[in-house]
């Protein structure tokens, strides 16, 4: 049941179990860990509390003045919306039989009808179920958490779920944003979220095949971390890492920032075991590759949460790199950035991630920076003039990439030969291995900037696309320009806050994020009116031949948009194919 | 319909048809081009005839004395089983209505029911199947045969199947090796092969994205000689690269030699456009990677022609490769050998393609080369006393390994260090870029040997597996060991011939080929005694945690063992999945 290891039995590692208890600090009303969070400091700066993050604890003088003309709207400190959270939640639908025949199956604590409880597993992270749940109402949450321990308590309880006529929920780090954990309004069966976080453990590691069989409600922060105390990595950072789970990776199909390395999702999942309602995909033995025909294994890969639950999986290990080194270059403009990482991407080898970001998104990574006095003020400003005088850069122009080297010293110095002369080929200025790093601890600190902003009036969110190589930069300028004639049209207050950059580079194209944020203050359903102008985005994303989605998914926010992107064919193979597996849709919660 | 180039469409190159006819050139009743054989000269060695390859016309004196040695058996140039090629061909079944709607459909010469044609299409490269085309007979074979030269064509001739109750089976290049083209000898419906010989074009060439999209029926050879004129390669290369086309690499979840560089078939196609029964799988445009739910692209790799005709798709491009270069080492044995492949792909970067050969196939390669006089006589033999005096090599234990390494110059060079500083480690002696080529170069001149050795009474074919790296050797050896045994249970003349190689390397594990042979003079029914002797070695591989297959499917060959490697409730969603997209069985060829 565990997967079988060959002539290695012996060798195999045993890490112990997590440590309980840390997920009691993760918020349930905001994004991440409850210390972090930005707040307006008396003089007016912002900061980042908390210890966890490179930015935190750091005083941003520039940042609320910088939005402010950014956005032409004010920003103060006491000029809030202040969330009502938490909302009403409905009272449970229950089902006596079933519950009955569950609290034979389960010990008491693991199975909760906790309103909060039931409100978390109710939403992942959209900017619309943020706002729902802070400023307004949700009108369905599972009505009941369980959280079973062991595979045979997951399959006596997907049993249960199809006797009793109970729709059940699969519940990891809850940080999805498409929307997948929201609950159809519509349905009168109970629902009871299927919470992984007691299945999170490390099952076992096989140093000599570099692989590990992994139980899905890991979560990722605890996997690096014991993985690297052992010498390993996964490889597999999506910018959720800290509370993501392995489950969750494999069911939205996901891809990790140093994919270049370590591949996506796909690549680093070896076989997994998987309990739905007609019995349960199981192998015995994890294989590098094989040809086995039609392999019910690719069909999980996407599959949220609709066919079952994902119970543990073997994944792909790598010996932790010999090093990890960072950079950044500044470019004179967009263009001149992204042609270096088409040739980066073509002449190679390339660096385990490697990100440009636009003018706008610039700016802002500088605006994240403290107050400078003395030696270091100065030293700013003499980069900043050199930058602009000598290297003649426009600030209004200037672009940076960012790049992770991970690897052996000689792949390492192989790669940074190739980004030096590809950057001085397209007029490329390297800002050091400081900025680099920085650039990319702030990904995990700037998540707690939306529900930040959303205190303020305004609302704020990214969304992302694949794109071939030659339509990336229409695709940027269409989009862009689609966002700003929709906020037009609607006559919205102040300016729009438009930027995007590219996250990730394959042989034929790239992934792009967008992000997009306007200050709402007067705007009656401001929630209904971001969700527009998403629409609208992918719209012009899915015309400029764009996808509907690199790596987060469908869920509901875009399934209205499938039928432009597969066949009708293949759209009703799919269900059919759903209906095979869960013929009495026990898993209805009605993604895709 | 053809997919949406974005941005590119300007640039998209469309290269010429390829030239027609030499497709005439290709054998029927054995493998490969009609004017390679092997053959005894009067003196007693053996030759290829032709010139197509590095063995082509060279006088091989050691082959046959060694051979007679191995397998204890006279093999001599007169002692012949002469094929009784070809054998009755079973008259068409007709079905007269379909026949009528066919006629308005397809021209002409697109319609065939000449027995040689629909016997050829009955058939792929299993040693039964050819055992019993030459010394036996054959129970069903298509009723017709096809040449459809349009996605509309297609997409009619389905739509008439259907309606007329007819069976499809898609056919490409019939290299396969799993019995996949051998029609159910209790199908009564009429059987249709639908030869995509002349849907074999490159429709277009993206230069700017580095894809290209390919007609299913283009065939390997073409394929290559095509991308290369414009700088480009797929770098798709099975051992069948010369005969099997797109659309079987698609089917049958192909791997490439040089996988370590390109990728597998699934990691180079983008995209397809697949004709079923229940609609088409079609998609506006082709892009890098996308998580857009589940994803019936998916289910298409290894579906072997049960679900419908795979018409054209998307691929990934390359640059060709600055240099090329061959290079192979010798190692004391298989053990260190394999040893110094773990080294390889943890220490890395990993060549384009590594291969190992255990001693016996190492002996095979050195039979294979022509007789020496003068100074190449003293030179070869000169490095025989080096290997065995000064290295201390055992000639009946050494190994060898060949590599090929494709890249820019720095790639290569970087390649090269890694692999002469780990051969050292493991007591490799480099026998030179020459040697490493010549045995490539055997991939293709000894794909001709299978048939060679049948007509002097000799059956012998290769099958493969891929397991874990602690898995492997023990693997190897219990897998030879069976075959050893099963051979002596039966009493069978002489001795068997039994080896293996290492063909992939993966992170977790490695690729194994086995080659299997034995002298059958005296045996009853010695084709039935191969499916045996290879149904145990299959028997063993699985007990020794190894995969049914690597990369050549199931098809009929491995169906059996499929409850082994599945569980019930995953082979009972793929026969779902079946019924969805083709609820009528038009796709009726059995596989699986």
């Amino acid at each position: 049941m565990l997967f079988r290891v060959n002539g290695a039995d012996g060798a195999l590692i045993v890490p112990p179990p997590v440590p309980a208890g840390d997920d009691r600090d993760v918020s349930l009303d905001v994004w991440g860990f409850r210390d972090t969070r930005f707040t307006i400091l008396p003089n007016g700066s912002a900061t980042l509390t908390g210890a966890r993050y490179g930015l935190s604890g750091l005083e941003l003088p520039h940042l609320l003045p910088w939005m402010r003309s950014m956005l032409g709207v004010p920003i103060a400190a006491d000029d809030t919306h202040p969330p009502t959270y938490p909302p009403a939640v409905p009272p449970p639908i229950e089902n006596a039989q079933f519950l009955c025949a569950l609290r034979a199956l389960l010990p008491a604590d693991a199975i909760s009808t906790e309103p909060l409880a039931r409100l978390r597993r109710g939403h992942g992270h959209t900017l619309e179920a943020m706002y729902a749940i802070k400023y307004g109402t949700i009108a369905r949450v599972p009505d009941l958490v369980v959280e079973p321990g062991a595979v045979e308590e997951v399959t006596a309880l997907v049993t249960l779920a199809v006797q009793h006529d109970v729709c059940l929920v699969p519940y990891g780090g809850g940080t999805n944003v498409t929307d997948a954990l929201r609950c159809p309004a519509d349905e009168r069966r109970m629902i009871v979220s299927v919470d992984l976080r007691r299945m999170d453990r490390i099952l076992w590691i096989d140093p000599v095949n570099q692989m590990a069989c992994i139980q899905a409600g890991a979560v990722g922060r605890h996997i690096r971390e014991q993985l690297a105390t052992y010498g390993f990595t996964m490889g597999h950072e999506p910018d959720s890492v800290e509370f993501s789970t392995l489950g969750g990776w494999i069911a939205t199909h996901a891809s990790g920032m140093k994919k270049n390395r370590y591949g996506n999702i796909e690549d680093l999942v070896l076989d997994m075991h998987v309990i739905t309602p007609k019995g349960t995909l199981e192998r015995p033995t994890a294989l590098p590759r094989e040809s086995v025909g039609i392999d019910p294994r690719r069909w999980i890969f996407g599959s949220e949460g609709t066919l079952g639950i994902i119970t543990h999986a073997v994944v792909k290990l790598f010996a932790l790199p010999e090093l990890e080194r960072y950079d950044a270059i500044a470019f004179p403009t967009f263009e001149r950035g992204f042609a270096f990482l088409q040739d980066l991407t073509r002449e190679g080898p390339v660096p385990a991630s490697v990100r440009l970001v636009d003018n706008l998104q610039f700016q802002f990574s500088q605006m994240l920076k403290p107050g400078a006095s003395g030696l270091a003020a100065m030293k700013r400003r003499a980069e900043r003039l050199f930058i602009t005088r000598v290297k003649g850069f426009d600030p209004a122009q200037m672009v940076a990439c960012t790049l992770v080297h991970e690897g052996s010293r000689a792949q390492v110095a192989a790669e940074e030969t190739v980004v030096r002369r590809l950057a001085a080929r397209h007029g490329g200025f390297r800002a050091g291995a400081e900025n680099g790093k920085k650039g990319y601890e702030l990904t995990f600190g700037i998540a707690y900037f939306r529900d930040f902003i959303m205190k303020h009036h305004i609302l704020g969110e990214s969304f992302e696309t694949s794109v071939s190589w030659s339509g990336a930069l229409e695709l940027c300028s269409r989009v862009k320009a689609r966002l700003a004639e929709e906020f037009a049209a609607r006559k919205l207050p102040g300016k729009p806050f438009i930027t995007c950059r590219v996250t990730q580079l394959y042989q034929t194209g790239v992934a792009v994020y967008f992000y997009f944020g306007f200050y709402h203050k007067g705007v009656d359903r401001p929630d209904a009116v971001y969700a527009e102008l998403e629409h609208a985005a992918r719209d012009e994303i899915l015309k400029s031949g764009g996808s509907l989605s690199h790596h987060h998914g469908i869920g509901k926010v875009r399934r209205d948009f499938l039928p432009r992107v597969f066949s009708p064919a293949s759209l009703e193979w799919a269900e059919a194919m759903k209906r095979a597996i869960d013929p009495t849709n026990t898993f209805g919660i009605g993604n895709q």
